[in-house]
């Protein structure tokens, strides 16, 4: 079904049991529930690169206290939660807090995209933790996943931008830029974040005039793909766009080219002489395997 | 191509100008540079349900200076701004302050997606004076797109919170839900937003086993709507679930029921004798004709 990097979070998240703060405190003091250990946005890892989840009495432990455990969901019957915990060395188990950029193709599917899940939801708190409204402190609620504002009661919840992300093809031909500051070789689709007022699609046809002077003529939804860094949604779109060259913007992207699928397979298989394969993690690979597959 | 409500902002955007302070500042000069003005989210509009802009000169003496007038875009040649002012009176042009749900079928598609858009930015600016990562007061540039902290540096963007909004559809039939708190009769296509760490396809799944206890198969596409209450981006899905009457969970869902083809479409011909059209704006009546009128 979907095959991009943490788009498979298997956690049941039962969103209702977020408030029942008993329940929540009840997981919490069962030594055997599982926690996943993150600082930093760096998930905590065993060496086979799998989450070495803590138990919970070793996490309350290492964060002094049950205070800020998100909880993520069930795993069958198993509450799983996540804590951020504020040093590297809080810690005595084996393993290591891993950059999740290095080791996401590593980590099997489902746990990708519970750590994908657990690294948005921090970011997200360390970036608000005051009121946007009237700049009061605010303070976490529902396990994790809403933030209420004691002065002005307003309440905040995590942030999800998505962003469109689409494989422009003309006559046969595929097309990939090179933003700015990125090396020679190193290609991708064009991508950008929506805005208010703006459909899917309309988005995809800004964005390809924008950074490319092309003219959109049809849309396809391909997939969408979580992408934690820090919380945006990549919607990945096949744009059939009308003929012609395109110009690069020189702002976002500097340098643009036509692929015929021989040539976009050669970049996919690594053997492309000039052009390195887009990012193993992103949806622009998947669009791209998609195109070359098609009749 | 898409039919929905405030889908049709024709403005090119141009989106490299937001920046450029001599630029705006001269269009703000120009005394033809039209000016669509808000008061409380409410565009002034004239008897005829079209927006009546006003021209530059009066918007600014209107508003008491060029602060905060929002860049919508370029309609060819002509620059469009919106300004939010304080106050009801402030005009003296002939026009009013019309609810947009009120009058949003009866503006012309174009129109009312430029209000969307208009509402939207400043709907998230009332929202966010201050800054989330620190509390300062933060001070708004580009032309209304952005905030920066002068405290922290932290840079802020309008949000666009995207939400599914699915058509479950099983056997031939259809399935539409009424709300907690709606009345006896009202109905639509069951909806939630989504949250980090899911697909579009993981939160349609997510939402019809929480809402329904349904069970999803395959989920396609249809289109997707701005929806400016305050800035949701709604992703109309039609969703295929495993047979079963499926639960309303109570908390949300109060009440389910499937429809035929026939009775869907006696639905949206506002002939059914117990249950109302969904409401004419939103995409859920999009979902509903489009699924009624498939082979």
């Amino acid at each position: 079904m979907n095959v991009n990097v943490f788009a498979g979070n298997p956690l049941d998240r039962q969103s209702t049991r977020r408030a029942d703060e008993a329940w929540i405190g009840e997981q919490l003091r069962n030594p055997n529930t599982p926690v996943l250990a993150m600082w930093e946005g760096k998930p905590f890892v065993a060496e086979d690169a799998r989450i070495a989840y803590l138990t919970a009495d070793r996490a309350v432990a290492a964060a002094g206290g049950t205070d800020g455990f998100l909880f993520l969901g069930m795993d069958g019957d198993t509450p799983v939660f996540a804590v951020e915990l504020a040093s590297e060395d809080s810690l005595g188990e084996p393993g290591r807090f891993a950059e999740l950029r290095s080791v996401a193709l590593d980590l099997p599917g489902p746990e990708a995209g519970i750590v994908a899940t657990a690294k948005s939801l921090f970011d997200w708190r360390r970036r608000h933790r005051f009121c946007a409204a009237c700049g009061a402190p605010t303070r976490g609620v529902d396990a994790g996943w809403r933030r209420l504002c004691p002065a002005c009661g307003a309440e905040h919840f995590p942030r999800v931008d998505p962003v469109v992300i689409m494989l422009a093809v003309s006559n046969g031909r595929c097309l990939l830029g090179r933003n700015v500051g990125w090396p020679e070789g190193r290609m991708s689709a064009l991508a950008g974040f929506m805005e208010p007022g703006e459909t899917i699609e309309a988005a995809c046809a800004r964005e390809l005039k924008e950074e490319a002077s092309l003219v959109v003529k049809r849309v396809v939804y391909h997939s969408t793909q979580p992408w934690p860094f820090p919380s945006s949604l990549m919607i990945g779109l096949i744009a059939e766009v009308e003929e012609g060259p395109g110009v690069p913007d020189g702002v976002e992207v500097e340098e643009l080219r036509w692929f015929t699928r021989e040539e976009a397979r050669t970049v996919l298989e690594g053997r492309h002489a000039e052009v390195a394969t887009p990012g193993g993690l992103g949806v622009a690979r998947q669009l791209l395997a998609s195109w070359v597959e098609e009749r």
